[in-house]
């Protein structure tokens, strides 16, 4: 099987955490990441909004030459998936099912409590997921983990007080014997050893850019992939300031971003 | 002089506070409020995206009927007022110029202090219209209060805290005799009373809405504008979802939002 072709979309960063577990663990590929820095946070937006931009991105994607979309997204993923699935022929994964599927298989007590944006969380994506495997979830809005992040207070005494208070919030009545905590934001793995921390000391952790490289690595069945040895090559595209992205997203991916394309998209 | 219509534009919510005060200071006008929820935050973007935004809403609201337009948003001020003033005929009001004029009338010691958006504070906006009245600023950037107020925070220990961080990091070294500060962010008005308690007690708060308010005022001569005694109308425009727009307005504008309209801008 010659190496593949992954784009991977994200509205701005968070998914760049997503492209440092796919590159950990499919060595053996090319790389495509388009952030729709212009147009982030989808947080905030509707359900068309979203499934309209991320669209426009994947066509984009699709035109440089990927073969298979990772939206790396959990708003986009929750709001635009099958909307996207209807007008792409190339395969598509979002970020929430594999994040429900490890957390089944981690759940005991059948309770699992899932933190997120927002809209991912309006949506109700984790709790439909979940079901699906006779899991009981609570969901719950965090909307101030991800400006935090932003602001690189990822160890940080006010991060810490705003986790335990949205956690306390989670952990209660009938969740206080939930044994999961699926970190439902992309960005959230920068403040994994906080949550942990944090949670209580009988949670499993599920990271969903984890379980998500895992899911792609299954589909792609990379064990079949040409080993050449080479590095896997990474282009970046973003709809917004080069400079921010590139000055920002080394603390997602772990490593520097030496080149990004500017990408004007039409509405 | 007949009651003139005002448009007011912002990215989301926080321009209300401008509204706000408007509509108490100018009861006989009416009012069109353009909030651009499907593009927020402007904090974030560009010069160039945010003037194509800018722009794109103010010929909205002059095709609404507006005889004048502030721009309620400091990023869009700062980034995007030449670029509109050269593209619209009508008078267009920033809430930059006003907020300075306030605070250099209000500093004995020549020194301020403007807190505002990583936008706002990147262009300089507030220093290079405070230099033109001899005053030298000192802008921080403080990019959770933002997320803290719309989390709804506004009387909340750890509002507390990260106001006290920013502050802390304002008031020090050269500036720890600075005696003005100015709120450059429509949002911040809500925590005016922590910001207020937290701000050093030689500070004098200079608050850009209201500046805005007292500058619209002086240039319309409002004092010249029949009295009908009607109250005044107001009618909002967003491009994201009508229903978060009615549900955390509100809290910006004092006062229920009971009808708001959907529009769609072509890019």
């Amino acid at each position: 099987m010659p190496r593949p072709t992954i784009g991977v979309f994200d509205s701005g960063f968070g998914g760049l955490t997503v492209l440092k577990s796919l590159v950990e663990l499919i060595p053996d590929a090319d790389y495509l990441y388009f952030g729709d820095t212009a147009r982030l946070p989808y947080g905030s937006k509707s359900a068309a909004t979203v499934s309209h931009y991320a669209l426009g991105a994947i066509h984009y994607l699709q035109e440089r030459g990927a073969e298979m979309i990772v939206i790396a997204c959990n708003t986009a993923s929750a709001l635009a998936l099958s909307a996207v699935r209807q007008n792409v022929a190339i395969p598509i994964i979002g970020v929430i099912e594999p994040g429900a599927e490890q957390a089944a298989a981690a759940s005991k007590n059948r309770k699992v409590v899932v933190i997120g944006t927002e809209a991912t969380v309006a949506s109700h994506a984790y709790q439909q997921a979940l079901a699906v495997h006779s899991i009981t979830a609570r969901e719950k809005a965090c909307p101030l983990l991800v400006p935090l992040i932003e602001e690189g207070w990822t160890e940080h005494t006010v991060t810490d007080q705003v986790a335990h208070i949205y956690l306390d919030e989670a952990f209660r009545d009938s969740f206080a014997d939930a044994d999961v905590l699926v970190l439902g934001c992309t960005h959230y793995p920068l403040i994994k050893p906080l949550l942990r921390r944090v949670a209580p000391s009988h949670v499993t952790l599920v990271d969903s850019a984890d379980s998500t490289a895992q899911s792609v690595a299954a589909q792609l069945k990379t064990d079949a992939i040409s080993k050449t040895g080479e590095a896997p090559s990474i282009q970046f595209f973003v709809t917004d300031s080069v400079e921010k992205f590139q000055r920002l997203g080394p603390r997602f991916l772990g490593r520097d971003i030496p080149r990004v394309e500017h990408v004007d998209l039409q509405e």
